[in-house]
């Protein structure tokens, strides 16, 4: 990763400085904004984020170099909006000619979350019943996972059995790994303990990467933010990526 | 305008053969079949359409290619669903670096327009509060302008005096027009009277275009319809343009 477009940054501390990262209730401030103030709606910015993260996995994963097996994709969902933009991404994947799989480890009641389920489900995009435990199962069955399972500031244990069981999967897969927004689970003011985190190959960033992108270490980071206005860039300090042309991600 | 891809077209009354063209009634049961049995909002295909209608902008006028005066759009957008895409279509115009401005001929109490509304007034883009009937102005003013004041099958007459003077004064620019959807006015089935009627360089047809393309004679025509699930494609025997890439776009 190149972080050159980060080096001038001083932490969250300092408003008053250009920065690239924000902490947890900086992005969450940062979202009422964009809902209260801008009147974005959330199955916007659920749309924007799942085609970018798209964007962003064909990216990393050209198409034209994948064998067959290699374009499998299995996208796991979690209940919040994090798994929402999941399923977004999952539908973008298949128009783009990957081969999506979904797993949900646990049911959302969220409108929005059942719509965009119907969408995938129409689309005949398989979903998973049971994540299997036996790990080599799922490097076999596909050519890379997105972790779509947990959003900035979830513990694996509020999340619940499910989400946390797996994650235990997820953090011990050979294959390629995408988080979106955060590695699910990764505590993401403090540092954790890199054996027991997901680790992903390629993050993705919502807006802008959150405190925790700092330890990422992985191949590819993406931000897919475009349609942060300038004046809450510039309200929040930060120091975003340049987009080129009609790009919706950038690489950093 | 390359029609090759719609060279098989047998018109929109053969449902068995493939074809190119939509009727009416066949678009709004597309767009039905979109919102009610796949679950699509209307806020998210308005976005996904905002969007790919800004990208065909920037792909029939590439921002390099411009002077800082062609840079300037004017988006025409009716109260409609229509218009709501070209209040889409103008944000993302304002993050690709275009300078649009937004002439709105009569007030929509849509909360989805008013929600659009709000985002390009806080992001600074400007609002005319009345078109100059002298056409000499707004030649001399913008690049370009943005036709999203009708949807198909909507009548000049039906919709209004202040849409249907709008329509007036964009029959008699000199600068190129870009209509979204449908000409605005355009009888979507029978043919018009040229002179009658605006004269778009620019076409982006949703989903599929309607029947009244046929008669569509400017410079570069687009689809964005990558959303439309291939089982909706088969249901309705439509012949789609190819999409290369995770481009939203497509030019026939």
């Amino acid at each position: 990763m190149n972080s050159s477009a980060c080096s001038g940054d001083k932490g969250p501390g300092e408003a008053t400085e250009e920065r690239c990262f924000l902490s947890i209730s900086e992005a969450a401030a940062l979202e009422r904004e964009l809902l209260d103030e801008y009147r974005f709606g959330r199955q916007q910015l659920v749309e924007l984020c799942g085609y970018g993260s798209a964007v962003a996995v064909a990216k990393a994963f050209p198409l034209p170099s994948l064998s067959r097996k290699q374009r499998t994709v299995l996208v796991v969902c979690g209940p919040e909006q994090n798994g929402a933009v999941g399923l977004a991404c999952a539908r973008h994947l298949r128009v783009f000619d990957y081969q999506p799989s979904i797993f949900c480890p646990a049911r959302s009641a969220d409108a929005l979350h059942c719509d965009l389920t119907t969408q995938c489900e129409k689309m005949d995009i398989p979903f998973l019943s049971f994540l299997p435990a036996e790990v080599r199962l799922i490097d076999d069955a596909y050519g890379l996972v997105v972790d779509a399972v947990l959003g900035p500031g979830v513990r694996p244990a509020e999340a619940g059995g499910p989400c946390a069981r797996a994650l235990v999967t997820l953090k011990r897969l050979s294959i390629p790994l995408v988080s979106l927004d955060v590695p699910s689970g990764w505590d993401t003011e403090a540092g954790g303990d890199a054996k027991d985190e997901v680790q992903p190959d390629v993050l993705v960033s919502f807006a802008a990467p959150k405190s925790c992108a700092s330890r990422f270490s992985g191949r590819h980071h993406f931000v897919v933010g475009r349609f942060v206005p300038d004046d809450v860039r510039r309200k929040f300090g930060l120091l975003l990526p340049k987009y080129t042309g009609t790009d919706c991600v950038a690489a950093l």
